[in-house]
């Protein structure tokens, strides 16, 4: 009897060719050849600067409105980034607002940090329904806002984004904005939310196909968490790998046509996979960005062992993030294995499923 | 007025070539040059195993007693790997017991992890007296023995070592052994610590002088707290670097004639700046291992501004060291600054020290 699979870890390491994944959240395209060519000549060795390397910080700076070097730490991805921001926000008791469905780690870097999750609904087209986060967000210690989202592939609209800018800085409660997938967008530029509480989180490992390098940073006006950041920073991992930022240096400056170029191919991708399940007859959101679909099924974590064991795909079980009526699959894979996946989804919907 | 120097982070950046710095405790020494040839035609860039890549684990599992790869983390440096082991371990009001002096970092990674730092004090002769010991770990939830020492430079004796082993296994103690020193040693092998409840702290940077490219790593028999500091670092920091880890596994297969030969070096700074402190009058512990000498000094953040302000030197404050007393320099730069240095240090005692 096969092992039966509990968490996204279970597939770690498990690639065969014949096995079509649409598990891990990471692109399948390479970085940008600049990436690369600064390593042959790399003779560096020492520790790097604790806040992030100064032409790096400077690259970013230009990025961001009336932004400096000083507002940016560089972090081992957004992960450590997150991670850094909750533990020095940390309050005894203190309540942190998360949507659901949430990206994974979430409710975990929240209890790792020593607070509590909370949780509001997204409304039936995946998005934030103020009148819902104004309520739930009261006498929390700050907010985890993921626009666009993983798992959901939503796009906030951009008039809640300001209303909760609003709301958060009366209230006086930090705002944490996870935009990795800001480059990643097929309906409009990304809204940079702003505001003295607000910590930006994001990350190379999206835009620039850098997973595996892990670099990420955050980026807040408020020097008073990036100082408490650094500090800790000092401790707990000191400087972020100092050949991986060189490299996000030059990926930075890969010109724009290599995002655009990346957005288009995700594009082709996103309508495959939608309209395929689509005419499959699923419920799904159509993603606005990120590269995910969040289809709605039946015991979905019956789905992802089925899937697996009887037809060699790898897919999410949605309870992972907080949506136990979902499945999520990650469309970071070419068009010809989308297409593959989709055939043999066809014959378990004609199938397996049918019993269920 | 010259800026007050609180922290070792006042001299980040602070470098340019008239400035000796026997501050930040890092090799001069590059790596082996095997380490940057993968370099060239590197070409990946997923995310890799959190638990670290297999064969850099194999690599480091020939290194230690009846290892298996699955025994060790890569981490990003020795400090994550101290900041996930803390807070895998971590219980409500858990004191963690340190040796004073002790490396600047330890007081805050136990804050962090949401534990107490307890302390006891090393004797005279920067070594751990056993009874002592024995009465201060008396409920405590983990010790951190760190032989070769930051900023001692002492290492601890193997029947110590042994007793410790002992008495610990007895109380169900976990023993957190921070050995990222133990190819830096000028007396004898390293002693492994050993035992079911036994983490060991361990680091590329010191043995292959890679510093700056954040590799370390934990091992442990204990497959509880490996498997739940995967579990946490998937959400906290995801792998590490997987250039950093390819680089790690070429500087592996360096022959052990590098590490000798860098040895035989750092014993030569060793005797020079020993010798010379020495005749300087001052009253110091020979160092053992690692690369400090931790001299007794009146007044020492007052010796740390002067050096620094009139004599273009850097050295650290004991007191971030738990040493009120003393003074850190370490000796990991060329002879030719060390002997300038004593040369400024003679001048200094002759002149404003005599003040004090």
């Amino acid at each position: 009897m096969p092992q039966k699979i509990s968490s996204p870890s279970f597939f770690i390491g498990k690639g065969d060719d014949s096995l079509i994944s649409f598990g891990s959240g990471q692109p399948d395209l390479p970085p940008p050849k600049g990436a690369y060519s600064i390593l042959k000549h790399y003779k560096a060795f020492k520790y790097g600067l604790i806040q992030g390397e100064e032409n790096l910080r400077s690259s970013l700076a230009r990025e961001y409105p009336n932004a400096k070097p000083e507002h940016f730490v560089i972090t081992n991805g957004a992960s450590e980034a997150l991670d850094l921001v909750l533990r020095v926000l940390s309050r005894p008791g203190g309540r942190i607002l998360l949507p659901r469905p949430y990206y994974y780690s979430y409710p975990h870097n929240v209890l790792y940090a020593g607070m509590r999750p909370a949780y509001y609904d997204l409304d039936k087209n995946g998005k934030i329904d103020f009148e819902i986060f104004k309520k739930a967000v009261q006498g929390c210690r700050a907010v985890i806002i993921n626009s666009p989202s993983n798992p959901t592939g939503t796009v906030q609209e951009i008039a809640t984004l300001k209303k909760i800018e609003r709301l958060c800085g009366t209230l006086g409660v930090y705002v944490i904005s996870d935009e990795v997938y800001k480059d990643l967008i097929y309906v409009r530029k990304n809204y940079l939310i702003q505001g003295e509480k607000v910590v930006t989180v994001n990350s190379f490992s999206k835009t620039y196909a850098m997973c595996g390098f892990r670099v990420g940073y955050l980026y807040s006006k408020n020097i008073e968490v990036i100082e408490k950041v650094i500090e800790m920073k000092t401790h707990t991992s000191m400087n972020t790998s100092i050949v991986g930022q060189a490299m996000a240096l030059e990926a930075m400056k890969s010109p724009r046509s290599y995002i655009a170029h990346h957005v288009k191919i995700w594009e082709e991708r996103r309508d495959m996979i939608y309209g395929g399940m689509h005419d499959l007859g699923l419920e799904l959101w159509k993603p606005e960005g990120a590269f995910y679909v969040l289809p709605k099924l039946k015991n979905p974590n019956r789905v992802v062992n089925d899937l697996y064991y009887k037809y060699k795909m790898i897919a999410y079980d949605g309870t992972w993030f907080g949506a136990p009526d979902r499945v999520r699959f990650s469309y970071a894979l070419d068009i010809s294995k989308i297409k593959e996946g989709l055939r043999r989804l066809k014959t378990f919907f004609g199938g397996e499923y049918k019993k269920y």
